[in-house]
């Protein structure tokens, strides 16, 4: 199948030109002298090259990430990896640049319109076994080119155009969604971008996906990813699965917006502005309803922390959270997480109520686990409350009046237990939302807005057809 | 062993003594008397027999009641046996008789100090199976006489008024607890009051007693009655669980009560009175902070019912209203049920939360059903609540706004479907119970009370144990 309205239209505006790929290859250029540069002669034998999405040419112009990859021929340990990436910082200082050690150290800058991350690895052959991830990058754009025409190559910038307006692109922790290399060899399999939408609907879970028709590979990797959503080998190593990072939520969020968006085509779903929109058109909806039953965790960080921790610890600490209120007798409706990735983190909840009542019902053992229920007995039946008493399924229970009864202040007194490490040496603030509570943070406040809304990135083209109908192109993209 | 303190102090107060027995033998052979003259000739062969706790000599003197058998010696039909019932009524006016019609038609009369219960049986030998469960009374009577003396008697009478004292003793539906003839056939097992006491902590679920050590017996029992919590066969006809009409409750509050009794023995136990002693003092309990969690329906009966029938519904309404609450996102701490059985009944809830808040969260179908995710969102997406959204377990959710948040009316709007047929025949209130509600029934008043404070009456002893020390005899017995 070649593509069809509206993703010919969506090409017009993701698809770089010759132009474009001029000016990408002119800015590599100029970052590999100063590389070679800044290298000479102190660090063995290597070879700078393009990799990535600009690489493979599966890049959109309308986020154009580049990676440059610095190939050394001979091992090198991590130390030694470090000084490079510091060298490099060092060198390239007038271009923003900023360290990370994730698996592996690598330096990000800015330069022209492009993000570029310059990251050292070591050479391999197709039968080695991969030192690092990134070791491997060289061998994915190698599969990906052998395995694409032009066609094809634009059903994949189609593809992630999809998967980005929806909400699920991105291995990083803070997106659990897909890789762009998952993309690619999700529009190989299937043949096209429409194709794959429509294999979602015999995806069972967990979804597995052979390239090669290899079912031992496979159940290998069953095995080695027992809890993954769905299992795809690598073909650059087997025993790696592609999808590991995905998330079941982000699949399935995937899975719900390919049959949305089959049963009903449109521009929505691949534009990034609709979250915009949807916090512009906010008097529509009914907020001062929901913020008194929100309760916001408001941290300062103390200094930045690399996103793969800062996001880790923010999903972590809000599952904590839930968990924390949930005991405590809230029916919490959702929790979520977001960050500017510089200085400031929270975590919002929203519950069923806004105040827990005084009167708490505590669940006893059994009548026939005899130490536990005298115990239980005991421990009740001086207390001037009702109780203890026996339920007709055996069940001893009781009444305790609660003592805290505000979220802020049940969480307030937890901090230590449910704030990740990092989290909690910023300085924080929780409270209730209301709807006169104006946080000084702009991007916070907004955010708050489309939390308290609830309705998902991957919802919004459904919301947005049915209330305006289809859009101009000019508004969702330009 | 024998009787200890205090089980020896409360013989005094239940054992009938000579003078005892002769009353009764005499309101028995008055009764005899005005039997046989109403049925003269037209009745067939029949014999006048006293029976039950009277005939076993196992009955409480400050709890007399009398069971008169007419047993005749061929069939009867059970138009034939209501037509005996009626006669005798009809004869028996002066002394208000009663006429129920349970599994078999009988006749309640009140004379001198006894409740007297005159029921039509007919003659079976042990190897015949009975037609009726009263069929086999006769034959329970004679059992019990074979394999007690004076002495196990006594601790048959001590075992009895413990029970009683806990609230444990009757199988009728309201109680759901132990039998006459089951704490008969318990303390013959185990040799004595204390010994009973002493084996509840053997028991497991379900409890399975074997009088005469037939597995095989109780093999098939189970098998009979897979849901009962516990498995006693009748030796009368061995195919009967005795036990059948025992509620896992009663079974827990019974071994509940007889381990604190075996650590504290105490006269509290036997004694009818501690509700009331707990109403007296009722100042000290902070029941304002309960009231206005409880919510009451309120019937006034139509005619009056048959307690079994009765009792029935309101159990079965009970259970009703509650999963009624829960299902609309109450925390029900409990329910009970009420009723004079005369003219009036009632049932109570108590909850964690005066009203539910507006917000709902709504948990739909997992995203890879996709007819019904597909339904879910298309529900959902419309409403100017948020969501739906999808959480990490795969399932979506969405909020809606609750319309009925006040117990009360959540009842009364579905009076229809969660009330017994004899009951909604009655004129029905709801209302939520608050402190200045004085309710013009002083019984019921005096129950509402006793239901908010949730002390059981397996727990009244430990609790005035701890708050009063021992009592004088008198206060509890006279």
């Amino acid at each position: 199948m070649t593509l069809m309205e509206p993703e010919i239209k969506i090409l017009k505006w993701i698809k770089p030109n010759s132009e474009d790929k001029e000016k990408a290859l002119a800015t590599f250029e100029e970052i590999r002298k100063r590389i070679e540069k800044a290298l000479a002669g102190s660090f063995g034998s290597y070879e700078v090259m393009l990799e990535g999405s600009m690489a493979k040419d599966t890049w959109l112009k309308n986020d154009p990430e580049m990676d440059v990859f610095i190939v050394f021929s001979e091992e090198l340990n991590k130390e030694r990896l470090k000084e490079i990436v510091e060298k490099l910082s060092e060198t390239l200082k007038d271009l923003s640049p900023m360290i990370s050690f994730a698996e592996h150290p690598y330096l990000t800058i800015k330069k022209d319109m492009f993000s570029i991350d310059i990251v050292p690895a070591i050479k391999m052959g197709v039968n080695l076994r991969p030192r690092t991830a990134v070791d491997r990058t060289p061998l994915h754009t190698e599969y990906v080119l052998k395995n694409t025409d032009e066609r094809l190559r634009d059903e994949i910038r189609v593809a992630k155009a999809f998967m980005k307006g929806i909400g699920v692109y991105g291995a990083e922790i803070k997106v659990g969604g897909f890789s762009g290399y998952l993309v690619e060899l999700l529009v190989i399999k299937y043949g096209g971008f429409r194709e794959l939408l429509e294999a979602t609907k015999d995806w069972k879970q967990p979804v597995s996906i052979s390239l090669e028709g290899d079912g031992k590979k496979l159940k290998d990797l069953r095995e080695r990813y027992p809890k993954s959503s769905m299992l795809l080998p690598d073909p650059a190593d087997p025993t790696r699965n592609v999808s590991a990072a995905l998330t079941r939520k982000k699949l399935g969020e995937f899975v719900l917006a390919s049959w949305l968006y089959l049963e009903h085509p449109s521009l929505y779903y691949f534009s990034n502005k609709l979250e915009e929109m949807l916090v512009n058109e906010i008097g529509n909806l009914p907020l001062e309803f929901y913020a008194g039953n929100a309760v916001v965790v408001d941290i300062k960080l103390q200094s930045p922390i690399h996103p793969e921790v800062l996001w880790g610890e923010l999903k972590k600490s809000s599952a904590s959270i839930k968990n924390l209120l949930e005991r405590h007798g809230f029916g919490v409706i959702r929790c979520d997480e977001w960050s500017d990735e510089r200085s400031c983190a929270a975590i919002a909840c929203l519950m069923e109520e806004k105040l827990l009542g005084p009167m708490n019902l505590v669940l006893g053992p059994p009548f026939h686990l005899r130490e536990n229920a005298a115990e239980f007995i005991e421990k009740y039946q001086k207390a001037p409350m009702s109780g203890p008493w026996l339920e007709e399924d055996g069940r001893l229970r009781s009444l305790t009046i609660r003592k805290k009864l505000s979220p802020a202040q049940i969480i307030e007194d937890s901090l230590d237990e449910v704030l990740g490490v990092d989290l909690k040496k910023g300085s924080v603030r929780v409270y209730r939302l209301s709807q006169t509570d104006r946080t000084s943070n702009y991007e916070l406040h907004r955010w708050l807005k489309l939390f308290l809304m609830g309705k998902p990135k991957w919802l919004l083209p459904l919301y947005f057809q049915s209330a305006l109908g289809e859009p101009r192109e000019e508004d969702l993209f330009s």
